[in-house]
């Protein structure tokens, strides 16, 4: 059967748009019932949440890789098309055929696989068990393994499970990326130990969640939060969900570390302006969603750490903090506090800025291992403790605060830390841009005013949504490639100067 | 194409069943953002929730109308099936061809539209604006005509959509029902007003709602509200919804009315212990699923009513009551408060076990002229007042406290209302048998002790599902059809003796 030239053809592309919208949509009611799973949900509501669930993840699924689509994509390929059509149409390209290469009972394997490894993981940590979680772990290795040789046999795996998170940067960049900062982050951290600094530790009662709720609601005002089209609510695990007509933020407050909770609120409050600044009229579409992980993490992370840990910040917030939690402290104090660097922390989520890093290095080395065989996953425990004391000087007591505290091995999202890091490295780069483009960006801040931020953000990284590709978005942002060098003057001015190095 | 004879041929029975139960998780997903739209999603939400609602909505008539589903029932329809089986048979062929015969394209417009009316009725009923809320109202009207001539041309349309809700009890039973009500209510509420009976009126200030929600939530506990299967918050329109795993409540506190708050909270109640009575294991089947509406009225109303609003539950919880409210009333001058009639009660979620069946009359005259065109919409408020005017002697002084009071025309649930009525009329009915058959019940109720008439209804009602028609289950767990006779009875002995008549 012949057609006729191209531009003769009808057009397809409003029934594909169509049939990706519903896509869309389908995902992020899933995402919702996620959201109150996490929220709201009763306890005995799991049976039947975990059904929706996967229906909805099934029916997703079904909707990705229908044959239609693959034949609509086929027909909008050859043709000339505006570069916003283009954009969709790669995007949705991408998506289509990864989903089309893995097969059905191998979806449905590793998400029976991660449901039934919760509570293994849950009660290994609770019990300090790791040899209880390690044929989970295997398995679930085993078993993205065969993921990442469904989607390219010919690839380093790993480079296959990370694009999932990060399509676009590479799995090379990120290595040179989280090199570069094992680097000099461990000198550094090493400079800070030995310097005689003594930051304030102002915060040593116990705060009132209550209280430290009124706080978080207290600096989302200020931030400029939409509540018309978002909500605060606390989870175990802090998150942040939703669409640009609803972006919801969680926070988690703990009695005897409120900057806990406010960073959380702050961070999730990053993420969450970024989803409400997507176009609203391509919502559903690549246009109207996210550029990846890395690029939701690098405006979490501008607002947690050259927003939220900024000298300016506590210059505004300080009397509010000392108002709703009755501390004694200055602002300089209270910006003491939110930047005193702890390598014997353990915990990833606890971690302050420059440790965070070698917490995520650790965990990328050790995936990537797993993943190419190298490393078993009986020697986990052994390797993690070691790189702990490499990297931090400091070993886990126990595998529940080492190798067990985090959920992602679990849940089967290997390939997603490096994302965190990368996030970090690119918020410095974004932020120097905009502060070039706007004058007294910290003066504002300073005075309480948050506008020219947002409106910079807004017009260079959120509007775009998947227009470019993630390497092109930080370009035509900043003109520069991504890179750590932003980050690693950042961190080197900013902690040099507060620990007198 | 011959197959062998049909206890040979292979079993279709489990993958039927698998695609039944998918269908159900899907539309208990729906249910769910249903759920957070009223109870949970800021405003600006709407314009993406609808969007998820419609596309959720068109994959379960996808799902429901897939030709693998009718191929399944008519081989499955052929064989010797056991009750149980056949049951499910007759319950999914009743909702796939009603499904078959309405086009996609409609019910993702309902779904839409009612998903967009919601802040539209919200606004004209806050502005007292009926204009405003018109046009939505005539395009669901058309919707739901349109909606009713794809399933049947030939039928009158507001019988086949009030089979929607209530599919076997027959329209003519609900008109013969509702008209015997009518007949004896409008006489008994003339001699309640010549009645000289002067009934407590203890409640004659304001109470925080916070107390009224600790009060709700005592009353949970004492009632036997699963809160690991549960949760209540406050809606605009308390509702009910979920599942055996996760059925939630929804009240609404009025500071100068604490009674309706804690009676929709029992009615509530009333519906969620029907859900969670269902069958775990036949979750996402017709076994594990309620039997229509006028069964779960049947269930919200006996504990609103019957247990609620009954002597001995006042003899027990008064003193909790006083407790809470610090309000100085006996229990009898509760019990009185609890069950005044008050004809001149413009708001049918406010009114009194009597007058509240003459406001299901009138919304079911004006609908049932609404779908046969014989009434305009904009004739609606005019008739509305009249019809008020003319049943209980009064006449709203705002189309907000008139014919924009509920909510069921915003999101298309016409056809919905007489179950209200009928659910009243079977709770009379299977009150009176689980008192036969339960010795002492009232007794119980007065020490706090309600497992009997939980384990009576779970026995005759809950645990049933969908395994018997309507009608049916009314007979095994009464002895009777169904009739109004029980609830006549029961409305005279009761009014009779508080008013002395």
């Amino acid at each position: 059967m012949t057609t006729g030239p191209p531009d003769e053809a009808p057009d397809r592309y409003p029934a594909f748009l169509d049939h990706v919208r519903r896509t869309t949509y389908v995902g992020d009611a899933e995402e919702m019932l996620g959201w109150d799973q996490q929220v709201m949900m009763p306890e005995g509501g799991t049976p039947a949440r975990s059904k929706q669930s996967s229906a909805l993840s099934s029916v997703q699924h079904d909707l990705l890789t229908d044959d239609r689509l693959g034949d609509w994509l086929d027909e909008l390929e050859g043709r000339d098309l505006t570069p916003d059509r283009a954009a969709v149409v790669r995007e949705v390209r991408r998506e289509h055929d990864r989903a089309v290469e893995v097969p059905e009972p191998l979806v449905a394997e590793i998400a029976e696989t991660a449901a039934n490894a919760l509570p293994v993981w849950e009660r290994a940590k609770a019990d300090d068990d790791f040899d209880a979680f390690a044929p989970t772990l295997e398995r679930m290795v085993e078993l993205k393994r065969e993921y990442a040789a469904a989607i390219d046999p010919d690839r380093d795996p790993y480079a296959v499970l990370f694009e999932e998170y990060e399509p676009y940067l590479g799995l090379d960049t990120a290595e040179r990326g989280l090199e570069r900062l094992r680097e000099r982050l461990v000198e550094l951290i090493d400079e800070v130990e030995e310097s005689d600094a003594d930051l304030a530790e102002p915060f040593t009662g116990e705060y009132d969640p209550a209280d430290q709720d009124v706080l978080s609601r207290a600096v989302l005002d200020e931030l400029g939060y939409d509540w018309e089209r978002g909500r605060l609510d606390t989870a175990p695990h802090p998150f942040s969900t939703g669409t640009q007509f609803d972006a919801r933020v969680t926070t988690r407050y703990e009695p005897d570390d409120p900057l806990s909770g406010l960073s959380s609120t702050v961070h999730e409050f990053g993420h969450a302006t970024y989803t409400l600044g997507l176009p609203d009229d391509h919502y559903g579409t690549p246009l109207g969603s996210h550029r990846g992980l890395s690029v939701h993490e690098s405006q979490s992370r501008l607002w947690e750490n050259h927003v939220g840990r900024s000298r300016a910040f506590w210059d505004y917030f300080g009397p509010a903090v000392r108002d709703h939690l009755g501390v004694d402290a200055s602002n300089r104090d209270l910006y003491e506090a939110a930047n005193r660097v702890c390598p014997d922390n353990r915990i990833r989520v606890d971690a302050d800025e420059l440790t965070y890093h070698l917490h995520i290095v650790l965990r990328f080395e050790i995936e990537r291992d797993l993943v190419s065989g190298d490393l078993a996953v009986a020697d986990v425990p052994a390797v993690w403790n070691e790189k702990m004391e490499e990297y931090l000087g400091v070993r886990p007591e126990t595998d529940s605060e080492g190798c067990l505290q985090d959920i992602h091995w679990t849940n089967g999202s290997l390939g997603y830390f490096a994302t965190y890091s990368l996030g970090s490295v690119l918020a410095a780069q974004l932020y120097d841009a905009a502060r070039e483009e706007r004058d007294g960006l910290d003066g504002r801040i300073r005075e309480g005013s948050f506008d020219a931020l947002h409106e910079w953000l807004t017009t260079n990284v959120h509007r775009h949504g998947c227009r470019y590709e993630t390497d092109d978005l930080v370009r035509e942002a900043t003109g520069e490639p991504f890179g750590a060098d932003a980050f690693l003057d950042y961190v080197d001015r900013k902690f040099g100067a507060l620990y007198g190095l």
